[in-house]
């Protein structure tokens, strides 16, 4: 170790979160799998975080921030398809009805994926979500999305890494959509990004090399798919897993449950609780984004960590 | 630098390649996106290589080892199924028929693969892959399969790693199969394996989480599917690629064509040409596996390195 390794490794690695039971708890369990000789010892190798997304890493309230996007691509595009101006559910994006748009269901959903995130080559589709990145702005808090990034659950990413994670976002979000951003806020690279994906086809354009985004679902990484989505990109099971809604519930469960009564391997649940009306929102079970219900009860008998956003976390977003 | 690091750095980095055009240009394209200040260098986040299995890690003769396992598999469950004695492809398949097995065709193929790869957990299929590894032999060299991998590509996995890349394996073959020794075999970890795909399914199985393999297809990655497979898990372009056959052409293509008049990106296409009838087998375009036509039509133009394994090569195997 060099000194200022030395002092770094002293200094509080959690600066955001006040102290309590949450952060003691993550800080015992990354010690005890980090320190060569004790009882819980993981290799590197297999010091495997995942992360949910939407509510977990960044704000997910009113809509997910992928609907806004998909809504304002559909108005950008919308002078191509004069039609859309009377046909569901284009009208009610345009019109951004979001009531409208619910009432059109899952097939109403569909087509807002395949206008706003099909047929289009994988470069074009990178540069709008860039783009939008670069000029859209929350609806209520008129931040930049990439501002809505909760800092203490950044500094946790920090953390694991510089303790020898490998830290990976799975997510029911689209997969192509989040690695846009995921390296510069979160650190994380693409190819550690897992998320809902739709099909791609490979061809020759003029010469040159294209990846053309089809609009057939081959993941929905949400609920049992977040194991599916896990297996197939990562190929083991992680140790540490953080959600915030039902929707990871699986994803909890194939992290911490021993597969058998020999099955000592240490393991971590977090649950981030949105419980701060002020700083940020306050939901769980009713909520029709994000809801936290299953989980919540699961996560005492599991021995699941619940942070509390309102008591454990000093500050909320990252500036 | 430590002493040691300075010392390991002056050594050869690729002891089992003869001095010539091939390794002369490995070593210089490593050099030049490492070095910075170089025009070329590229940050090690972009350092990605990709590799195909068969034929380019390890042998591919007279089958590609995957089927033989499948065969073995079918071998082994064929006592509970005593249909199978008079129903192709699996009569063929107990017979060690490999004429029979080819008769039955695409058909035939997707049945033997449901028959020893699906409707089974994820930990029961990595256990028989396992337990074949340890006791199956290569029908003419008697050596366990993973002993038939060439040394010459380990060094240039192990070389690439040292400075600074992040190696991936994109095969044909199944990610499943692969992802049980390549990490031992090669040291490339199960998250870095890309691989025809069929789906799993997710359930809690008496209070234990376990993957299910299903038996759809969701990836094919060979030929256009492999620059479909990289960009589905890794996201980005990578700037080093080698294969061996026409399956890798795409792959090829995608690694190293430039996308505009402006794109400059360094990159590497290398091809394995089996020339060495002797120490390995030889074969190219005419070959019913590993056939190698286009691809090594198109190398030329490509500027793409084509290793001449007689040539190039000292030992072919690892020991
Ligand atoms: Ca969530
Ligand atoms: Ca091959």
């Amino acid at each position: 170790l060099t000194a200022n390794a030395a002092i770094a490794q002293q200094a509080d690695p959690l600066p955001s979160w006040n102290d309590g039971a949450s952060k003691s708890a993550i800080i015992a369990f990354v010690e005890s799998v980090t320190t060569e000789g004790s009882a819980g010892f993981v290799r590197p190798a297999e010091r495997i975080a995942v992360f949910d997304n939407d509510g977990t890493l960044w704000a997910e309230q009113p809509v997910y921030f992928q609907g806004l996007f998909a809504i304002d691509r559909i108005k950008k595009l919308a002078p191509e398809h004069p039609e859309w101006e009377t046909t569901e559910p284009y009208k009610s994006a345009i019109a951004g009805d979001m009531k409208g748009l619910m009432a059109t269901g899952k097939e109403g959903l569909l087509k807002v994926i395949a206008a706003s995130h099909a047929n289009i080559t994988a470069d074009k589709f990178a540069a709008s979500v860039r783009e939008w990145l670069r000029t859209a702005r929350h609806p209520q808090t008129g931040k930049p999305y990439a501002q809505m990034v909760y800092r203490p659950m950044r500094e946790l990413l920090d953390y694991l890494r510089s303790k020898g994670f490998k830290t990976f976002i799975v997510s029911g979000g689209g997969i192509d959509f989040m690695r846009v951003f995921a390296e510069r806020v979160y650190g994380v690279p693409p190819e550690q990004v897992i998320g809902s994906t739709i099909d791609a086809e490979f061809e020759m354009r003029d010469g040159v090399p294209t990846i053309l985004k089809t609009g057939k679902l081959v993941l929905v990484d949400d609920n049992v798919g977040k194991p599916v989505g896990i297996y197939r990109h990562i190929g083991r099971r992680p140790i540490f897993a953080a959600g915030n809604s039902d929707g990871d519930l699986q994803m909890l469960q194939y992290t911490t449950i021993p597969r058998s009564a020999d099955d000592k391997a240490p393991s971590f649940g977090l649950i981030v609780h949105h419980t701060d009306a002020d700083r940020e929102w306050a939901y769980d079970r009713d909520s029709h984004i994000g809801k936290l219900d299953k989980a919540l009860d699961e996560a005492p008998q599991r021995g699941w960590t619940v942070v509390d956003m309102k008591a454990d976390w000093k500050t909320v977003f990252a500036q």
